[in-house]
């Protein structure tokens, strides 16, 4: 049986154990932090993640999936809260079609213990990556009892987007590295259960307030409460830097989202407590030295949060890399760099689609015109099934690769840049005629 | 008096620290090869240089433009060689207008040499960097006989594209980092002197064999002879891989550059023993931490070497940086932020201009069509000396911040495609009515 190394029991480090195990492989998964367990401590951020179809196909392909979905609550559509309060919806696809709101801590635990479970997946807690052999094939931890260097054939570099690995990536020639930090950062904060243990606000949902420039947005949990978080530039007039104190903060808050306030009894403690964190977003190439080492999801392709493409595009990178070893029969050499090589494109596309996505959440979800064009596009798509998926769908519901959906998408957006500019458009949006216009633009 | 650091002994830190100096800072620049006068061995790469108005003006302000014109060749002109050896020619600016031809390793132990003679300025050589506290403004550096931390209140980091203090901000939060390898390599080559000591090809011109893909150039020395360099993609069906052997190189060179090759009796020695090395463009912001540690030149912006402005730009960030210690009377707190915010927009227009006349060199200098639309901005730019200056003499011949040339060249280039369009051009070129075309598109 090879052996092989997994550096990061996060969420796609312990997915990919579990596939390598399911290959055969005798799998050595290494971990900075402390066995949860036993400190009792939640893991790495506690921000909410939304599972849509390429992270649950990539979950079922290993019999993970029934497990999570127990912990996962359905989000059929958004809900945008205006600054009066007024909300407006906008379904996310056809009935029944959801993306799913799951904590990230929570998922990680599902995940790392049933990779423990397997009996040829070995998890080194407490083992923090200091350096690596990136063309030998093998890391180097930090322990309580010194160092120790994994034995493994090959390294999977699963260890996020500050990764230890891809640091030695870095200091091979012709590399190619980004990293770019956005202007926004974000800061959690929560919305309790009700008095009855229930959700204050619509359950299934995903709730924006957008603002334009920043926005707050709520994903709900199973024990009744929400998880928000506040996406608002780092620097300049209105900015985390600016507001300063906690009240000032409150005020803010009183102005922009006075609904959200309301359901925050202890805003000014989680003010003061919550850290502010950046976003970043990582780009490089190649993602692989020879066949020995290879990097995994954030470490090769962190990206913003708004998509909620980050975990999922991480999970199908698992089941993509799992078809390549079974065309390559299991040769690293072979697979690796074809891994590299296909897969970058869609990691690109997908980085961009989830900054066009924050413009589209803070920004057009407020705006009468936007939320009309995606009823038509959703009416389109009714009655002509085949030949219009949105591009929403395209991401969130289908495996259509990143970049055929960005492709698509912007087709789509010139055609629909033409119907929107038909006069009397609010009233004949439904219309035969407007279909027709759009079929005619289809070729 | 106060003590400051420089990192590197290169092209920048040596003038840097000539400016420190005369400011009245006492001045340890530390350095990690040995001293060149104890070795005799040359200093880094050989590639040639081309000096032009930006960095002798840095020069100037040091009193050390004098000592350097000695050592450099003026350039008039470019001299294109087609496959068959024929010649056709581009004047780089008016008459006496030329940008000069100088060796790095020359250069460099000239300006290391005027550095040590100072008698503020202590140049520490066998010091190599290996860390960096960024926010107290220290380094530490290997040498012989173990580590040593600098003392001085704020570190000057000059070392380079590969910069080992811009590696410790890189572990800072929101500091923005791109490494980019371009396609191509490139691999030096010479042309000895002829017989009676004499240069065997126009002496004061920048010789181009474009060929649309790749290039081969050759830039005058003092002894008679040339120092080529050949740029050509590293990887693909004609590349650096794809050559293989010296005999096959050899073969190319008979069929691309004939003319060149007649003058290299031992090409394939050559070949054999001259490393191929890569290109790479580094981006990044901020380049400093408050007013403890800064980058300049290759550290905070690399860029590949087509424009001739790499160590142009590197010695105007001296002069640049001197104006605003002026400005600021020395307050680093105050000087190091507004250097990094004002400075970075020029390094990145400088860095997009070098990989467009990449282009310009190996491909449109070969275009009967280009030669002839930059003899048309040249006629009209005698004419109407106030109205256009064409870009690259904005570049080359003026200290118009880089980012304004880029967007002058930009509306430029638009009027002279509308002009390149008119029929009959070839022969109506140099007409009034041609200029006045030209005039009535520039508001």
């Amino acid at each position: 049986m090879k052996n092989v190394t997994v550096v990061g029991a996060g969420l796609v480090g312990s997915l990919w154990s579990l596939y390598l195990a399911k290959r055969g492989y005798a799998v050595d998964v290494y971990e900075r932090r402390p066995d949860p367990r036993k400190t009792g401590k939640a893991e790495g951020r506690s921000i909410n993640l939304a599972l849509s179809d390429r992270g649950w196909a990539a979950l079922e392909k290993v019999g993970m999936a029934e497990a999570v979905r127990k912990e996962a609550i359905p989000m059929y559509r958004r809900v945008m809260h205006d600054v009066a309060g007024n909300l407006s919806f906008q379904p996310y696809g056809k009935e029944n079609q959801a993306i799913y709101s799951v904590s990230r801590g929570g998922l990680n635990r599902l995940m790392v213990e049933a990779a423990e479970a397997h009996p040829h997946v070995n998890v080194h807690f407490g083992h923090a990556c200091v350096d690596a052999d990136v063309e030998g094939g093998t890391a180097t931890f930090a322990t309580e009892d010194g160092h120790v260097t994994s034995q493994g054939e090959a390294v999977f570099a699963t260890d996020g987007a500050f990764s230890k690995v891809r640091a030695q990536f870095q200091r091979r020639d012709r590399f190619n590295y980004q990293q770019e930090y956005i202007d926004h950062g974000y800061k959690e904060l929560h919305i309790p259960p009700g008095a009855d243990g229930s959700h204050q606000i619509e359950r299934e949902a995903l709730h924006i307030w957008p603002r334009g420039k920043h926005m707050l947005i709520a994903l709900p949990n199973p024990d009744g409460s929400f998880t928000c978080t506040l996406f608002f530039p780092m620097e300049g007039p209105m900015s985390f830097d600016a507001l300063g104190t906690a009240e000032a903060a409150e005020t803010f808050f009183a102005e922009h989202f006075g609904d959200a306030l309301a359901l925050m009894p202890d805003f000014q403690d989680q003010w003061r407590q919550n850290p502010v964190s950046s976003l970043v977003i990582i780009r490089c190439s190649p993602w692989n030295v020879g066949g020995k080492t290879v990097l995994f999801g954030d470490a090769s392709h962190a990206i913003v949060p708004f998509y909620g493409q980050g975990m999922n595009s991480g999970f199908e990178d698992c089941r993509v890399f799992d078809e390549l070893l079974d065309a390559h029969k299991d040769d690293f050499e072979a697979a690796f760099p074809v891994f590299s090589t296909q897969r970058k494109p869609h990691a690109d596309a997908i980085a961009e689609l989830a900054m066009r996505n924050f413009v589209e959440m803070r920004d057009l979800t407020a705006q009468p015109e936007f939320l009309l064009q995606k009823k038509i596009e959703a009416a389109f798509s009714a009655q002509y099934p085949g030949r219009w998926m949105p591009l929403y769908s395209q991401v969130t519901f289908s495996h259509i690769p990143y970049a055929d959906a960005l492709a698509a998408g912007k087709r789509q957006e010139a055609i629909m840049q033409t119907i929107m500019a038909r006069p009397n458009i609010e009233e004949t949006w439904n219309s035969q005629e407007v279909m027709d216009a759009i079929l005619a633009q289809l070729h």
